[in-house]
């Protein structure tokens, strides 16, 4: 596997081994197109190093591929592969804005939101379908904090919505 | 219409085209007076070039505008009013902060908590009664990164909360 | 009550009192061991001087110290009790992280996500158990921007998530 090394020379020096894109070409994962926003809106903001992500959703083009509730309508499984999904769409975001993943120098956050119907859900399962893709991809030294929250219902009445900003590197 | 060019001198130099206030006066917009937290907490804190706003809600003075849940006590009509109205109360707080929404130089994310009963609210609809005046005020080239969820109840029992975080420049 | 004093050298001068760690030790308070994740993610990333942290949960050890909704199975003194049970979380992963919570500049945001059943929970009471924490430690001229959501349900059932973004000086 080649790796790179790049030296941040700003405040913060940090040492950054960009593989994602090896490490996503390895697994034989091919991204869908970036999903273009309906409205008022953008795919992703940047500020500074930080790069804010639009609610990423389980669609295909731009239909969802998981409608319901996580413990109602969908098992947890369905639940996690709808976060697997999620997370597929927002790193062809992420490749679409910066040209490519390898630009990335840490997920800083996320958040998995997971349409539920009340208790009794294993939602850090569920969220784990999201988490570990992008373990896999950017590398443990890259892992986010994660935040899940069990909602009420999501746009379209999909399953997830992540809330992702990563840190981005020049 | 009068447009102001300001250089940012930082890290990252970008043009940015100031005239927010001149659309809002143009579209004879008349905002609230900011709105004053009632407890541990303050109206937004500025961190670098990032303005974190406290959650913005449908209220006048310090009264709810609008009680209940989209899809059921109030309809999706009344919830996009229900997220103008917190957005009129957002660019009041952005102005005390930083005396002028033209030290905007981005809109970088909204998040839209939206009260629901279930499934079946056409959230993307709701959320665009804040995305849309954000446009409008600050112009395509700032739209924010977004996200929309459905949630049980909110504070106040208000159909609407804003998270919102802009960038500043000085 | 000893203060330091420390001028931070970059783009944005502030003065920064710390005495977080004083505040703590004159109120008696002891923190948890910091809480370990169990999957893919990590308790805290610093990206610049933003410390996000993972959602903080009212657990003590790897279990949870309350279960069930506000309003439902917890009274709303309960929620506020795991609202602040969570945030002395907050400050060990914070210290785990710093070495000290004297070197955190501005607590940026605060979301309190509650559990609840539906609507009539006085939501910014149950906030406060972690505001008022906060504040009490970092003191009023650090206080935080905050939300407060409703929602369906949160991990191992508990009735409150913590949501926090610091600034942190070096």
């Amino acid at each position: 596997m080649q790796e790179a090394l790049h030296v941040d020379g700003g405040a913060h020096n940090r040492q950054i081994v960009t593989n994602a894109e090896n490490r996503l070409a390895a697994a034989g994962i091919q991204l869908p197109p970036a999903v273009a926003p309906f409205g008022a809106y953008v795919p992703a903001v940047r500020s500074g190093d930080l790069l804010f992500l639009t609610g990423m959703l389980p669609t295909l083009g731009h239909k969802p591929k998981y409608v319901g509730r996580v413990g109602k309508e969908l098992t947890g499984e369905q639940g996690r592969s709808a976060a697997y999904t999620a997370a597929l769409n927002a790193l062809a975001v992420v490749r679409e804005q910066l040209g490519s993943l390898d630009r990335i120098s840490r997920v800083v956050r996320l958040t998995v939101y997971i349409a539920v119907a009340g208790a009794g859900v294993d939602q850090p399962a569920v969220a784990d379908g999201a988490s570990v893709l992008l373990r896999d991809v950017f590398g443990e030294d890259k892992m986010s904090a994660r935040l899940v929250i069990g909602v009420a219902s999501l746009p379209l009445d999909v399953p997830i919505e992540l809330e992702l900003i990563f840190e981005a590197s020049d």
